[in-house]
């Protein structure tokens, strides 16, 4: 490597619509910003902690969860979490069953000058601020640190690269207006713990001087799961000798720097991750001899052509601008390139849900990647079928047929969730998955997919149901009762209307795939009879969400819900919630929003005014489908502020934001709102043609994105005044735009003026 | 003390009226004798463990709760588990919340001889027999031990003293043919958790070894409660020495023993537990140098005191006699003779429901007592007026006005259950509590009890119920929705019969009280008009058990019930249970039992017809109230098969019998199905005249009882021909029997042919 320093790659003229930047150390919203900043590649993801332990805030306290309280989780660390998890490194917990692994921290670079040691948050610091690139998924740290009459001026820069699997790279250039002797750890910290709860069971350290100065540390981590993951750390210096050491949990590299003010020091620290169980290969074995530079240099590139399949261009509010990219960025970074795993609740940024994957996958992940990945859709879809022999053990289990998707899925499939109350109620998700094979061979192409790949769980899935449809006395029609829907503010409910809908619709595929396949069990005739009969409960253009919503009390917001500011349900019993019409996120108003073909609009109007004002948007989910609704009934206001309580879950630090992890589903429906909802793409599900009805909102002067749309790719861009597609790929389309339609070629623009 | 052995106490002409026996030592009943022969007295109770402990089954498994399993419990400890519990000794289990503590064992007598140890289940014990004897509450065993060529028979006896609180006296008689040197270990073992949780936090020991050849091993045991409970053992023996000595969690008086063939041995060790948060004194200072034979007289004294208030004679069926004599005597020994605890839903024998106090303390319990020992029915009342606080606080927790009785209770009466879904849910508790203040006022004829003691309480349940009542959009008529009846595979349902009935007796109750004390935020018009509109929901003669009763599922046990030797919810899955008409056991039925005077006989046998094809009698509390509603009905072979169902839940060791536990509330309904099911009393809640309509199976050929009937006492005898009263207490007394009246004065008998 080069003995002179490059310099710090912080740009000095920024481009702000890339950046998301944190002002000085603030421990109230620290926290927000760990999340916030969490960097990944599909091997790894790194919360974005600082390279130094923030004093009295130990790592292994123990997340509680108390029998009296499974509903309502309470987490601990207030200031600070350190995460470092690898996708498909799971282990059982004794009382929460399987969750993913909080691996040791890679991050820590201690600095001491004169026995004095570098510490956040203390008043020798005059700034700490820090800054995440976007575009180059670099999270850069500028610090002002004052040492005696000596001032320090420190900046970090780290990256988990795109390009070489579980590669961290960090490069640490100090300057001083005096000389000045400094001494210099980079650690390897084992001192973490999973939701309080230690899942290492060896340690087996290793030192290494090499000849070329970068000496090594490397931890061989064997898991209570039996799973190995090795860490290998490099630290790089100007010549100066490094020593490594160990012991128990931490283990260390360090080295004496000298800094003058002619003289900045650079310090550069990699460290390789890298599982036993890997979906991923181990990266080349030049990794720790390439330079920070050159390794930066791929890396950014990697980006620039993820960013290219769907970054959205935003002009007149850059504010949105920055929700898009924030959103996309963790989109980007949390797809796990492999069908071995999916992409967690939190968005490998955290261990609230305990990194199991949920039915956002379909619903809120799936359509991004479908749209603008349709590869890495694909992983998703595959990783449902690859989990079909969990799916049955999940059926089995209860003396069930067929097969049973887990409300929290780890990655065999295995349900994970207590079964009371949402994993033996909320059996949507089972039909969810179905939908979403469906979604994805419509939206690819990828015509075969349903009758070969997907075949044998849309027939399972199929089985479970029939056996999960009830008769009552004295009638012959089919109901499913004993449902939670996706709003659970209503556990157990009959003829949920979204279950039985999507029910209905795996119902009849699985009809086509028993008559393709002559299946014994499975009568093709009495598939479509059961999908006819599911009963969507109505009072005349009014969609019920379930048979009981007419005789469930009124909710009274104004004498129950004090304070606006925070949730419904912080501020009831429990109980209440289940014995009262108020509603989680409207269930019914979300069908429509996934189907909106097969609603009219006189029953969209009479949903939209019936569930609304009982609608507490307590979940993150809920902002993104009311949006899409609302953009049908040409209610732009009413859009306009469902996007912005959708858009800026993560970004909000003040109120926790992504403390406990992104809001990944939120992500994807940012992108939804945008796509599907201000330009008007209409879903595969909904047409074979390309459509598009935009609605701009009178906020924003332009919108411009990529989409992919079965075999083609086009750039799509659009202002007040029109919408043009430019065909960048694949064969010729059928594209209309407010009811206009125009054949493109390969090559051609096309523009609709309004 | 003597020294001359004094002969062991097991009589050679057995009672067998009165004796539970247990054949030689089997590992697959063994643990469910261990509950059944629990000893105790109000400060202390003592699992039937041996005396020595059973190899390879230690007593620190973890007892584990999964969060995937909130509702189904699984125990560990499969041949044994020691069990030591003092009423008010409780600690706080850090995931399933406040529980019973299993202290040490007191019970260790180890026995060894030439380097062999006496070892239960091993082929050396040719004999190891115990008898349960229910009248002097006395667990005694006989072992034949073979060594070498000699053989020892070993007499081991033992009882929780009456009269002494806290002290446990147990004698050790030894013979021998052959001259033989013993070593003798007397211990205290700390060794013990509480399902698998260690509350003990700091175990000072302390030996003293006295002139009078009673050395004293003394154990100061801190809880992590901050609680501490003070152990002093005695051991004697014929005037060998002893010595002490303790380590860590195992203290011990050691001593040597010959035995000769002329000269047998006799042991005895009294161990005294004393906690510092004591309802109940120590034991007087002279109690360790008191005999055996003394402290044994005392308190078979003090235990046939007892029997005489209560005993139930059974002529003709010798297994009814026992089992109603191991109900009885369980009953007598779990009430704490105070009010600042009840009795635990596993009558102080087990772990399981970390001994807290649900319902069955108004429901089962309280019926016993009211009617033979209404001072104890008294502290079960107050003891919920003393927990008012902690039913306060629960409402408070959830931002509800008022008082809400905890569905588990601790000592303070606070929830101790997971709030989803049984505390949430099962709100009924909080009436039930109400009508057992009403009926113990009725019953013991404590006119003012409802004004004075019990008013603020229940003044505090209707401002819950209030609170708690909804109302639907267009509909002025109250309803309690989200609600589950007793019959808990119904767990949300609205206008469950059973809670309106009970909440609607409430609310009466308590707008008599807001008459009388003029409460500024509580109307009586207001209560009554509440209390008389909350719906019953009917079909003509049918009461349904909720409104959703007619649009549940069909269970068709033929095809999901397939082993009708065990359980259904164990054969289905959890949520199917709740989405069908299968009933743990039948509210509108138990209703109809607590409340006969309420409905017509068309109306009972109109629901007898409809729930009894769907009942399931999962629960152990299902028997005795569908045997009071068959013997209402005249259906005696149904009132019989439920006598035999209910009869011998403990006494059943086959099938697991007490082994986790006595099911107490089962005991408290055995006693109702003889008193007031084949008897026909009636509660002094349905009239206040003493009222028979006996109803004597033919199994049969008599029954004789006492009785106390608000100010009287009387012995009721019956047989097919007659039914006689003796009034033998108090003032004189008009009695119906087969609807003819008669009044007894003080020291008369009548009698009624049939």
């Amino acid at each position: 490597m080069s003995n002179r320093p490059s310099p710090p790659i912080v740009p000095t003229m920024h481009d702000h619509t890339w950046l998301i930047e944190q002002p000085n150390f603030n421990p109230d919203t620290f926290k927000a910003y760990e999340g916030l900043f969490t960097l990944g590649s599909p091997a790894l993801h790194l919360r974005g902690s600082l390279e130094q332990l923030i004093p009295d805030h130990p790592q292994d306290t123990i997340y509680e969860r108390r029998a009296a309280n499974v509903t309502s989780e309470k987490f601990r660390h207030n200031v600070t979490k350190l995460g470092t998890y690898v996708p498909t490194v799971y282990a059982d917990h004794p009382t929460l069953n399987v969750q993913l692994v909080n691996l040791p921290s890679p991050l820590g670079l201690d600095v001491c000058c004169n026995n004095n040691t570098l510490q956040p948050g203390t008043p020798a610091i005059s700034r700490d601020t820090r800054t995440l690139d976007l575009r180059r998924a670099v999270l850069s740290r500028c610090v002002h640190w004052h040492v005696g009459k000596t001032n320090l001026r420190l900046t970090f820069e780290r990256f988990v690269s795109r390009t070489r699997p579980g590669l961290i790279a960090q490069r640490l250039s100090i300057e001083s207006d005096q000389p000045i002797d400094l001494q210099l750890s980079a650690t390897i910290d084992a001192r973490v713990t999973t939701n309080g709860y230690d899942h290492f069971s060896a340690l087996d350290w290793t030192t290494t001087t090499n000849p070329s100065n970068a000496t090594t540390l490397a931890l061989n981590l064997t898991l209570d799961s039996g799973q190995s993951v090795h860490y290998t750390s490099a630290l790089r210096t100007q010549a100066q000798p490094t020593r490594a050491s160990a012991a128990d949990r931490l283990g260390s590299i360090t080295t004496n720097i000298h800094v003058a003010p002619d003289q900045p020091a650079v310090i550069e620290k990699l460290t390789i991750i890298h599982a036993s169980n890997k979906p991923h290969p181990a990266p080349a074995r030049d990794t720790l001899n390439t330079s920070f530079d050159d390794l930066l240099a791929e890396h950014t590139a990697a980006w620039a052509e993820a960013w290219n399949t769907c970054d959205v261009h935003i002009e007149g509010d850059a504010q949105a601008q920055q929700a898009a990219r924030a959103a996309l960025f963790h989109l980007l970074r949390t797809h796990p390139h492999t069908d071995a795993a999916a992409i967690d609740a939190k968005g490998y940024a955290g261990e609230a849900y305990w990194g199991r994957f949920f039915w956002d996958t379909e619903m809120y992940l799936l359509p991004f990647f479908l749209y603008t990945q349709p590869q890495h859709a694909r992983d998703l879809v595959m990783f449902r079928i690859h989990t079909l022999p969990g799916a049955r053990a999940n059926a089995t289990r209860k003396g069930q047929p067929g097969a049973r998707f887990a409300w929290e899925s780890d990655c065999q499939g295995i349900e994970c969730c207590p079964n009371w109350q949402y994993a033996d109620h909320e059996i949507h998700v089972t039909a969810d998955v179905v939908f979403g094979f469906q979604h994805y061979a419509l939206a690819a192409a990828d015509d075969d997919f349903l009758d070969t790949h997907a075949r044998d769980t849309i027939l399972d899935v199929a089985r479970y149901f029939l056996d999960r449809v009830d008769f009552r006395a004295g009638d012959n029609r089919p109901h499913l009762l004993g449902v939670m829907g996706p709003d659970e503010y209503t556990p157990i409910s009959s003829n949920n209307a979204f279950t039985n809908r999507l029910v209905s619709r795996a119902l009849a595929l699985a009809a086509h795939a028993a008559e393709q396949n002559k299946t014994p069990d499975l009568d093709a005739q009495h598939l479509h009879s059961i999908a006819r009969q599911l009963p969507i409960p109505n009072n005349g253009d009014l969609i019920l969400q379930c048979d009981e919503w007419p005789l469930m009390a009124e909710p009274h917001f104004d004498t129950t819900w004090h304070d606006r500011s925070r949730t419904f349900a912080s501020q009831v019993p429990q109980e209440k919630l289940y014995r009262t019409r108020c509603l989680k996120q409207a269930d019914v108003l979300m069908l429509m929003a996934l189907l909106p073909h097969e609603f009219t609009d006189a029953q969209v109007h009479a949903a939209w005014n019936e569930y609304l004002p009982y609608t507490t948007h307590d979940s993150s989910l809920s902002a993104g489908a009311h949006m899409l609704v609302a953009s049908r009934l040409g209610l732009a206001d009413h859009a306009w502020n469902f996007w912005n309580m959708g858009s800026r879950l993560d970004l909000d630090v003040e109120h926790g934001g992504a403390a406990e992890g992104i809001h990944i589903a939120g992500a994807g429906a940012i992108w939804q709102m945008i796509v599907l909802g201000f330009a008007g793409l209409k879903t595969a599900i909904e047409t074979t043609s390309l459509t598009f009805t935009p609605r701009l909102p009178k906020q924003w002067t332009r919108l411009r994105f990529p989409l992919a749309w079965r075999t083609t790719r086009i750039m799509v861009d659009l202002d007040h005044a029109a919408l043009s597609v430019q065909h960048l790929a694949g064969t010729a389309l059928s594209v209309t735009v407010h009811a206009k339609q125009h054949t493109l070629n390969p090559g051609q623009t096309h523009t609709w003026r309004s």
